[in-house]
């Protein structure tokens, strides 16, 4: 289990370091685990012939340590730190931080069907894993964890006892470290069908197509939230996927529900999940934009008692914000207009770049336009198994407000 | 039910005006209710002469209605809107915006125990309505509503259909409206004890001389995620008033429960509280000032699985901004240091001063001080009941971070 400590001296000795410039080791001292390109002093210690991935002590401007951790210098986060001190990414390090994910998980749900490591959250830069009982599929989002796939599997087996992983190293964050995109299987035959349940709703989920990993383990405390909204209600799922939150709405004694998706194989497993949950009578799924049938139901007059909108992230980046805020005040609005009196709106939003304020203003925005008034019931995040780092503000992303609209 | 037609636009004709001064009309015409003296052109309008609690037309510069509501010429907060139209306070509009309140909590919740009206985040500036079956507890904190006193019995008691009726007026916000602070039934007997109920957990409640009105209904969200971490676990409940806290951990499997109070009163019916829910065996409970019994627990080595602090609102006033945070920083210090490893710590705040992004650095420089790292995995606020008026981040006043500490 990892190398012995000679060895490991042995190869701190011969990591290459990175020197910040004066001041840029503070966001780092409180916490923070990304350095950027431009807080290294490149004079003297160049980034240029670091391999991508390779290990990394980073140093203050007089040549303290300020953590340890991967380089690359391909990437404007050109490093990561994996410590506070000179503790390297390895294996060890790996089991070590797996089991204190797991040992959280294992408290936080009863069974093991959950995100098991989220990233910079559990202090495992570039490690995404989610694990549907035996299968865990993983996702490196990074060079550094790349380098480390095998030691990344004998970990997930070691520590969680997972007879299956599957690579899902098709999202497309890779492109920024010069990663490929694929999708693998690493150990054991992943299946290609698994179950998640969630309060007694069951839900197959396609772990190698799905979207993401196949499952959106971030809103399950909203699922519960909204369901809990349902009973009687006229429910519409906007952008509903395999139906996570209409099925759920459905089983807490919806009187019908409304899905809408743009993906074919999505509905298709839609359909499976509404079937096997019996509740296929009382859910109907539409394959349209979501825009466009929205728009479509506002002008025929349509309302409902609970609307979900739960687009996938629409600013991607930093420099999409003018074209994704456009779209998040438009779909809020066309929300609005379709809620009744006294119905409920859940409005989500999984983009980095939209904080929870500027969501609020967008809802407060949309209800000036429509003419209604909301009150805020709750200002929800993402689950418990996608922990944020405080000092950390990226690792916040999922917001999901729960409005009353009157 | 209200006065006729007539009788309204002849007592609208009567009404006071308040002139705002150019500009001021901003962030009332974007939802706001409150009308600060500061804003209003008194050279045209007067404040001087207005009797508390009258009813005014608020207008913008060129004479534009704003919105109607009540004034008081005492306080800072002059006038409060109850429309942004023409309408005004009157005993219609109490019975329509209780029924609107009423509507929601009857979808929230299984039985009537909740807050039936928070305020101004339903539209009802000055009125807070705590509910305990079929007694209500009132608790005005404006000159305008205490002047609608038998109105809002009489709406009580129709929408809500309460038997017994208990003014709480004895809060110290009444003294800026120069309101006289008093206990006194209005209907019915209110019972000495009423039982509130909250996931199988019974607590026995005195709405008479409990704190507020006996019961705080908006942590009930966050006892409940709360006990979702406590099985097996050593409690500490800081601040646990009548045992909300740790008897929800106990009754949802913790070890060992020690909750501590500066209240012989609270800790007396905390005691009763625990032998109802046939925990009192694990139950422990000190009376003491917290941070010196947080003090000694630190200091003997004491370490708790799950630690709760919940404290009264440390920063009062704006003024009080300075010694209100140096206390949340010594308290969340503590806590933390109290913290098993891998454990977790609830930490509230109920000050509107004291922002959710300021309790995140409070908790963030403690876990510095303490060497300890923290993952945050909720951040949560007031419960349904209390909703948050978009426009008036003032009715956003509770948050509880769920953290833990490694």
């Amino acid at each position: 289990m990892g190398a012995p400590m000679a060895n490991q001296t042995h190869q701190e000795a011969a990591v290459a370091t990175l020197r910040l410039r004066r001041g840029e080791d503070r966001r780092l001292r409180a916490g923070h685990l990304w350095v950027y390109s431009n807080e290294v002093d490149t004079a003297r210690t160049p980034l240029k012939g670091l391999e991508p991935g390779a290990p990394v002590l980073v140093l203050d401007h007089r040549g303290g340590v300020v953590g340890a951790g991967y380089a690359n210098p391909r990437s404007l986060i050109c490093a990561r730190l994996v410590s506070h001190g000179r503790r390297l990414l390895d294996r060890r390090l790996l089991v070590e931080r797996l089991r204190r994910a797991l040992a959280l998980r294992e408290r936080l749900f009863p069974a093991p069907s959950y995100r098991l490591a989220f990233g910079e959250g559990d202090h495992l830069p570039g490690l995404v894993v989610d694990r549907y009982g035996e299968t865990a599929v993983v996702q490196l989002t990074t060079a550094g964890m790349e380098r480390m796939r095998e030691a990344v599997v004998a970990a997930l087996a070691e520590v969680a006892g997972v007879r299956h992983v599957l690579a899902r190293n098709d999202t497309a964050v890779r492109a920024l470290e010069g990663l490929a995109r694929y999708v693998e299987p690493w150990l054991g035959e992943p299946p290609p069908v698994v179950l998640v349940e969630e309060d007694g709703a069951v839900f197959e989920v396609d772990p190698a197509a799905g979207q993401k990993t196949g499952w959106f383990y971030d809103q399950r405390a909203n699922r519960r939230t909204a369901a809990a909204l349902a009973r009687g209600a006229r429910v519409l799922d906007v952008f509903s996927y395999v139906g996570g939150f209409g099925i759920r709405a459905a089983l807490a004694g919806a009187r019908e529900v409304r899905c809408i998706d743009a993906s074919e194989a999505a509905l298709a497993r839609l359909a499976a999940n509404a079937e096997r949950n019996g509740v296929a009578a009382r859910v109907r799924a539409e394959r349209a934009d979501a825009f466009e049938a929205l728009e479509a139901l506002a002008a025929e007059g349509a309302r409902f008692d609970l609307v979900i909108l739960d687009p996938p992230a629409l600013i991607k980046r930093a420099r999409d914000c003018k074209a994704g805020l456009a779209a998040y005040r438009r779909l809020n609005a066309l929300g609005m207009a379709v809620t009744a009196e006294g119905g409920f709106l859940v409005s989500c939003s999984c983009s980095h770049h939209l904080e929870e304020e500027a969501l609020r203003r967008v809802v407060r925005e949309a209800a000036r336009t429509q003419g209604r008034a909301v009150q805020e019931l709750a200002a929800a995040g993402q689950d418990m198994d996608h922990p944020v780092h405080p000092a950390m503000p990226e690792t916040r992303y999922l917001k999901a407000l729960f409005l009353r609209v009157i």
